[in-house]
């Protein structure tokens, strides 16, 4: 297209807005892009839910949306909790906008090693970074779900053999410090060790009868699973808020039982 | 809108078309609607999301979308294997069509009485009926996928105590002969004795342990359920063709063992 | 199983904790049920997703997960912004407990009549009431996702002839105050009001014309609706808080535009 | 774990069956795993749901979960059409099995480039890649969904201006002859091409102006698209057995038109 052509295409989002209301957020959602992660032994490829959105002052009609994903696709650098910030600020800068935010959501993967046998997998949990503007600066959120065991304590206790246990759900999203390191295989690490027992891509038979019994072992409810984990991020300097999640789909209902727990610390 | 200005709205669709294909299934879908369902008990309130699609000829150009809609909503008749076909017929009537297909997946509930105490609660399960068109008339589909506990052989084997277990999912889906009869609830039954334990909206103490001890002296394979289930299928002469399916939600893994067997009847 | 057995069964829920970490929400979640709904019209037969919890002080272990399936199956009043805190009491009564929370999802219906032909079908809607504890009492919420159609100011400038258009999600989700009326129903109309155009579940060909004129003349970018969604509340005497989001399923990408506002009312 | 433990742990899974009942299907499935998957331009990183299943004979008990993971994990060959043949045979091997099957779906990504200032961006679709054994050796099959615009032909006749548009999922499911090539740019190219525009990740002023006149000069009804499609694939000498799919997410409703052709071709 030639300029002068151009020229004819009004930019209607940039014309004044009379209502006199501002947004609080306004971008694209649903955006679906392969990403680098940052991850402890390297970059890891994946794939990203993005939404992207700027605040919008009252007297401006619109925002660009085109802009949103230019940025996003332009971007090369792994995410982290280091880098998400740099990318808001260019975003920001782009857009005009004073404040807003980044949210990424992907499944990310780890190599565990199978208890007994030693056998490595992966294990996939789903992840969500974000950075949003605050008055304080750019404030970074990591959070990942990891797939666990839980054994009903009570089942243990009244029944004369077995218990019952199911995979849970358990969720960890927190607000880092300002430059706080936290990774999420030690989010990850800390989701798991909660449990009446971590879970496997892989299992040998040695390996199953160690998981087996080891749930056995440690029975928990789901109200026991979120106070470890409200005390072990509790402990946590880097973590300023959290919020932990444990969902239990429950083997012998059809529906889950459910415990949350948020904190914002001193 | 007056009736002279009616005139002049072209019906596109009723054109002639000349590209000599012919369309298996064209129509609406994902259309939500509260449906009512014939069950042991009376007639049962769910919702339903709605498929409803005819054949079209190589020589029209378009079907009338709006039709489907209307009778889809004008029915007051419940869902049953008997009343589907009349469904079908005036569907097809309306649409001046030779063949089609009318599908219905909706949650449907059964009241259920816990196994010690006997204390009732309902389950959800998810269900679908269709009816479609074949050179020998209507057939039809009935199909649901029950939740129930799945423990593991193995894990039971090998390990000094305990066993893992989760929730599984079993569907059957299986094609009617004519007039035959068979009722979801039967269906949902056929599914849960296959299982290591059924599950249950509400359990009391007692009950809990007897699922548990249950689950526990009924240890099954998916390869076990899925076999069980081909066979109590093969031995109900109302069913022509069957598809049976299990999936147990694995609690020491991420991801699900899974089984299928699929049966055309003499 | 007999009296003296059950006197066996220890109950693990009852005794005491020593974490000293209370929790904010322990109960039940993706609880399938039938349930009734106050509409404008009378009683609405539909199907909800429910999540009931209490909140747990540090010195309790656990909670009474079969309590919350008891009360939510014995409940037979429709649900309505009156009947919820008179539920969540009952609930809290029968859990011992100070503070909780009842939500319900579910898909809602109302009937609308094409805007030329005058010919009624119902629309389905996502919508939502939950009934929490505050220091002040109950507070109840009631959200609503209307589907609408959305037409793109800057499309149809900058185009020779036509625009742009696809299906929108409105979401209004407003905290009452007290005893205040407000229903599914207008929250439906002023979500819709706010669109290019309403969106039907059946129109004949010159309700078609009308919809597809109508939304020609009377653009929206995300950024008008989520405005005007918010004046709209902002003039609602009923409402104490609320958050308005709208997203729009951009026919020429494969992502959304998006934006929200959230304000809490003096 | 030591050679003499390892002994004691009964395989269960190996024991002889006696109900004489073949099973389809049995393996794993909903297992997610980073792939690389063999695109135009190179091999492309992404995030697979993956499958994969044997027959297991009458005889024999069960299979063995954990080598299914083994294989996919252990693979490292890009994706394509000719390595899924191999990894099939590797699995059929370790499994001692006659027949099988994978099944691999997963976002994939197209650069494309804006129709008027070029600028370039990522369009995400979603793809599948599945093989299975059969009579005749390994069967590969090849899908894409991809999102298009589709605008309507009778709104567009009927009304004075505007026409209602809206994203719409065209899919195409394809059996390839053996040693066919048939790569999933083309399939998307193809679904495409017979939208009434194609969609994009990033579009300028520009472009907005063409895609929305384009659209508009070129109304669709699900009919044409899925008859369009039907006549691309007929042509297409590598593809033995088709299945295409139309969705609209109409933009005046809050259902979809839909529109499928099956073909097995001689």
């Amino acid at each position: 297209m030639n300029a002068p052509e151009r020229l004819f295409l009004t930019d209607v989002q940039s014309r004044p807005d009379d209502r006199n209301v501002a947004i609080d957020q306004v971008g694209v959602r649903g955006l679906r892009l392969p990403v680098q992660v940052l991850a402890r032994d390297g970059v890891q490829s994946t794939v990203a839910q993005c939404e992207a959105t700027v605040a919008l002052p009252p007297q401006a009609k619109g925002t660009h949306m085109s802009r949103f994903v230019e940025i996003l696709e332009a971007s090369d650098t792994p995410l982290s909790a280091r880098s998400l910030p740099h990318l808001l600020e260019r975003m920001l800068e782009r857009l005009g906008a004073r404040a807003g935010r980044l949210d990424f959501a992907f499944p990310f993967f780890i190599r565990k090693l199978a208890p007994v046998t030693g056998v490595p997998s992966l294990l996939d949990y789903s992840a969500r970074m974000a950075v949003a503007s605050s008055d304080a600066g750019a404030v970074v959120t990591l959070a990942i779900t990891a797939p666990v065991t839980s054994l009903c304590p009570c089942s243990k206790e009244i029944s004369a053999y077995g218990a019952h246990n199911q995979r849970s759900h358990v969720t960890l999203d927190v607000e880092l410090r300002p430059r706080a390191k936290l990774t999420l295989e030690t989010l990850a690490a800390i989701g798991e060790s909660a449990a009446s027992c971590e879970v496997y891509g892989l299992l040998k038979r040695p390996d199953e009868k160690f998981v087996t019994e080891r749930a056995y072992d440690n029975p928990k409810f789901v109200e026991d699973l979120v106070r470890d984990l409200a005390l072990a991020l509790d402990a946590r300097a880097a973590v300023r808020r959290y919020r932990v999640e444990v969902e239990n789909f429950e083997s012998i209902h059809n529906h889950s039982a459910y415990a949350r727990i948020e904190r914002v610390k001193a």
